[in-house]
């Protein structure tokens, strides 16, 4: 097998409403002295999506108060809640903290939302993407999300374009000879947490490009990395 | 920022009790073409950390009553149960499917347990990768966890030594001037992920190399990934 190349996509300007988002990115592609392979997958922070897409939301009047009444117009259901934390499912099924409007990276006195339909923006990069480089590579559109009972946060996919999202190794056998039974892998999840080693959370580096992993064939959708909720213990 | 790189290290043989594990990894490194490097961290499934130090367990008996009876011996508490399966915090602190008990790649009739010690075992496999290359690398030790909510496993950290496992970004600024309140990145199970990425749950490769990623000082535990029970919403 061969290495795993992770490239940070400098460069890329702030982002705002309207703006061709994939042709910032080639622009970036090719200012780092890269060509699009075969292969290839692009991780993209959402941020930089919403703001393309005009998911910006002015905290009008008390600004806590506008924030916290905007968690709760995204939230589908509010899983927990202590002090001004909200943990909450999004109508697309993640469960993330403040249903994933932040205000981080935003200018003042705005919040950024999730995507409308994170899958249909990372498509439509993809596409932007072969138009301009003729190479159609697999997309993620990445988040960061924290987790019950471990500290601190790691990015993971929150939209997916072009290949699968989880690889299901059910019925294949391990180097002993034992059969797997029960593992997916949610290998864009990985991706997307490798590409934020990369990035940095202040650092205005909004992409990333992943070279060297086999992904799953198929066309992946954010709702494979949802875990049904009867299957989940932890609702 | 330097791209990051991830070579998977092929050719490590099936490790047993006793076995000298930075000498086999040291090994594989060199087989690779590589020297180590300052800045380098190397990434060890815990699998074959445990097989080395004799964490494995022969299964006496009926073989699924008597793995039960061990995943509950490991179990300090057990969170949730449904069915065969057993989320349970170990001595560590972990919480995670079976207390971390795993017969996948083990020998049949047999489970491997975590290492008693993870911190240490990673300490022990840098002194030891020290002594044979006069480098100090950082070394994580790996496991593949399941998580609530999202479907698919992805690997995280369970050891560490030789740099921190969570980057604090609290008293930073993000491009656009904004305090970051609360941002701490587990950027060791970032890295765990995305060594995982070139290894395979069911190939024989138990360890990557990664180069051009920047950890933070100071020499971390595996506690430090680990939610106090009193900030966790979800025990």
């Amino acid at each position: 097998m061969n290495p795993l190349t992770i490239f940070p996509l400098h460069g890329i300007p702030e982002v705002s409403a309207g703006d061709d988002l994939p042709s910032l990115l080639h622009t970036a592609i090719v200012d780092a002295g890269l060509a699009l392979d075969d292969g290839d997958v692009l991780v993209v922070t959402h941020k930089v999506v919403s703001k393309a897409e005009g998911a910006v939301v002015t905290l009008v009047g008390e600004e806590e108060r506008a924030y916290r009444d905007l968690v709760l117009r995204e939230s589908v259901e509010v899983i927990r809640r202590r002090g001004d934390l909200v943990i909450a499912r999004t109508k697309h099924g993640f469960i993330c903290a403040n249903a994933g409007v932040d205000r981080s990276n935003a200018a003042p006195g705005t919040a950024v939302l999730l995507p409308h339909d994170p899958d249909r923006s990372a498509h439509g990069i993809r596409m932007g993407l072969k138009a301009l480089s003729g190479v159609d590579v697999a997309v993620i559109i990445s988040d960061t999300f924290g987790r019950p009972w471990r500290r601190g946060l790691t990015d993971v996919a929150i939209g997916v374009s072009g290949r699968g999202a989880i690889l299901d190794l059910r019925g294949t056998y391990d180097a002993a000879g034992r059969e797997l039974h029960v593992t997916e892998v949610a290998v864009v999840d990985e991706i997307a947490a490798a590409a934020d080693l990369v990035m940095g959370k202040a650092s205005a580096v909004p992409a990333a490009l992943v070279r060297g992993v086999i992904l799953p064939p198929g066309d992946g959708r954010a709702a494979d990395l949802v875990r049904p909720a009867d299957e989940d213990l932890f609702r």
